[in-house]
């Protein structure tokens, strides 16, 4: 394996790196939000732009009903293996916008940090590895492997147009493992690769007792308030003990065994760690579980967002005639979404009162996924770190989602590595976003090591796998509580 | 008293009466919104300039922390009464603005309706005495009777600067009694005084869990979420009977005799109609209680908007970082606003668990009210109904909170008439507010009927009165539930 070279990092140039960033930041690519499509496509173009400019070949942009994919590729190593580059160029809403010290959209540089909206999630992390492709082409004048570029628009969406995709082009994008940077460090120098992540199902629920509003005093003892309906609809989704009070939601929840927990417990955060993450004394965990393990091997139910009535300045005397909120839930092998999702909508419906009508929409839906940490490109991404960060990585289980991984594996029959370059305390999909430059620059040169190290295998050894060794079922007479 | 008189009607230019009441709706005096402080003084400007092209004379514009008062008057009669004229040119916010077929600004006549923000709440039954003023000074070059004015730019938010400059300037506001036009008819053609009023204290509740959102994957099992803190606070401040949560405050609810609640029943809107102009099938009374008592001489806690996290397209993955409830009460005697206050302040903060941190603001509050109905100048009013509308007015209660009668009877001394010309469907407070032109035009007519009756009273017979002597006390022992 190849050693740190300092050589290369002294002759990046940083400050267009940075420079570079802050105009991919600039263009607010907010996927969930209609009225930013054109910014989307933007954000494409200027990404796309960029790959060419890195050397790489074949950039297209690719539309589909909602944001574009970019794709991209270099494929002059016959023989050698290929490496799928994932990442996505849109973020999230930047809301509450009051919340950010400097503008979402208007990168600011301070302390050694870009702060704005994507600058962690996913920008600065995904063009961690066009930098580390344009410096092997420049250096080298060649890749020592192929790779093949996909960055989606949908990311934050739930990416609803790229299994699509990938189905009718799967044969562009055969490959022996893909990377994907979007995941935490444990801590500041200290890596982590992600082998596990939980799976999601979004929901708008929307309750309407009335047509219109209605004066409260006039009608105040009267009529129905969606207000009050949706909240009692919310309290009844958990039980007294904090558990999810859906019938059933715990039935394919796989136990973990004690062999995994103990490894989790000496390779992942404390309680402490992740209080101090969240900023928050306001701390729950599942009972029986620790902070760790309730945020990745025990699915959750969150609210994300409530709205109804009138939210501006002051009073307003009405009732309203609806309300809604937005929830999410956060699954584990082996719950599956769609069946979670009748039930939760059959429960939801039983909670619905006379007299008010309940609508209930999908935003999101995604499968939760183990990665085996035995693979050989997960050990090249744990060497490149070491060359990278001067520091072996630890293995994680993430909280989040990221669907992309269920569905390389299974459209494609690729195995990914989740080897991420964020800090816990970045502020991904909150206000004052930011990205250390310190983890951008070595960012950059763990990916560089990552492909020298993968084009050192063979295809034949990358295709060697064992399913999930790691993560035994445990039998049902086992379960706690 | 006078009968009807279509000579007067038919000299009115009908035309122009719609046209200022247009301009007067076109302006968005919002008291509520800040932003809107510059509307709410050009509304009052505009009044003022109304008022002195009917003849008014005295025309003030007054200052106040906040929004102007608009006064004046005309006092050439000596030895007859003085009518104390009060209305507001403030409105409520338009939210949801998009709920709205035509803009609420945008005056729109369809279907002999006037459809804008403030059209019946209260720019229309304002202007109907401004005509009316204006008609007698024009036809008869002199008023009857006295007449004062006093227009408030801030009843839609609890009028917190009306009673400082009434206690300042009470001599200026002798008068044998008010007269107030805020109210609604029982159906068209059924034209209705309005003699007790409920009490109002409106709270916006905000809890907070976390400095930041935070991602609800990487959190999502940790912390508390100050969504579900909010929900589960709502839900308690009900009890599984719909009876508000909040200790002792029934104890001084008034029970009303059965002598009131037959006189209640043979006169108010049975639950049927109630239903009808809610236009809801959401309906829930108190058990034990009629619709209409259950809205009038029963206290009730409403929710009239609630807030927090992600409310655009789309979902977000955040734990947010706070929530917020407006919330109100609808008081009847003896409930006192201050003291109730206090008890929900206590009861909130022990429904607040570790760690979130709960805030409380006080936007309104105000004294339930009882006008007693055999009052003389109750009497004239009911009198004007049947020349303007040729029906007599049925005795309402009604659900809603008019600070300023209270106000008046405390400061001024003064019985207040609500003789009202809104429709139950007019939609004041929701979108799509209207007020029917007919009203306007029979509703200026009642004015000039009212004054004139009026003014065949003497001041001495127009202070003699009664408290209350319809509203009687029951035993505590006869309480029900």
């Amino acid at each position: 394996m190849s050693s740190r070279t300092p050589a290369l990092a002294a002759r990046w140039k940083r400050a267009e790196l940075v420079e570079d960033l802050c105009d991919f930041v600039r263009i607010p690519s907010i996927s969930a939000q209609p009225a930013r499509a054109g910014d989307v496509r933007r954000a494409a173009a200027w990404l796309a732009a960029r790959l060419r400019r890195a050397g790489l070949e074949n950039v297209t942009i690719v539309t589909t009903p909602r944001h574009p994919i970019v794709t991209a590729g270099w494929r002059h190593a016959p023989g050698r293996p290929t490496v799928l580059v994932y990442g996505h160029y849109d973020v999230q809403p930047a809301d509450p916008v009051a919340a950010w010290h400097t503008p979402p959209f208007a990168p600011a540089v301070r302390n050694g940090h870009l702060y704005g909206r994507g600058a962690s999630d996913d920008k600065g992390q995904l063009l961690c590895h066009v930098f580390a492709v344009e410096e092997l082409l420049r250096s080298q004048g060649r890749l020592p492997l192929n790779v093949v570029c996909l960055f989606e628009g949908e990311e934050e969406i739930g990416s609803p147009n790229l299994s699509p995709f990938l189905q009718k082009y799967r044969q562009a994008f055969a490959a022996e493992a893909a990377v994907v940077s979007d995941t935490r460090f444990l801590a500041p120098g200290r890596p982590a690769i992600t082998y596990a992540l939980r799976g999601g199902l979004g929901l708008e629920i929307t309750v309407r007792t009335l047509r219109r509003d209605v004066h409260s005093g006039s009608f105040g003892g009267a009529v129905v308030n969606p207000i009050q309906v949706l909240a009692e609809m919310l309290c009844g989704m958990h039980n007294r003990d904090g558990r999810v009070a859906v019938p059933g939601f715990y039935r394919r929840v796989r136990m973990i065994d004690d062999v995994e927990r103990a490894f989790m417990t000496r390779n992942g955060p404390d309680d402490t760690q992740i209080a101090r993450d969240a900023a928050s004394s306001a701390i729950v965990g599942e009972p029986g579980f620790t902070l760790y393990e309730s945020t990745t091997i025990r699915p959750v139910l969150t609210f994300n967002g409530i709205s109804g009535g009138y939210q501006g300045p002051g009073g307003k005397g009405i009732i309203p005639a609806q309300a809604s909120a937005k929830i999410s839930f956060r699954l584990v092998p082996d719950q599956r979404p769609d069946e979670i999702e009748q039930s939760v909508r059959k429960f939801l419906a039983r909670l619905t009162p006379r007299g008010a009508t309940l609508t209930v929409t999908t935003q999101q839906q995604s499968a939760p996924v183990i990665i085996d940490r035995r693979h050989a490109a997960i050990q090249a991404a744990a060497q490149a770190y070491r060359s990278g960060f001067g520091a072996a990585p630890v293995f994680l289980r993430s909280g989040g989602s990221i669907p992309i991984v269920r569905t390389f594996e299974e459209i494609l029959g690729v195995p990914t590595v989740l080897m991420g370059f964020a800090l816990p305390d970045d502020g991904m999909h909150a206000p004052n976003e930011r990205f250390a430059l310190q983890q951008l620059f070595q960012g950059v040169e763990t990916c560089i090591h990552f492909l020298k190290n993968m084009s050192r295998l063979s295809p034949g050894e990358l295709r060697r796998r064992s399913r999930e060794p790691h993560d035994h079922r445990l039998p049902l007479s086992r379960r706690p509580g």
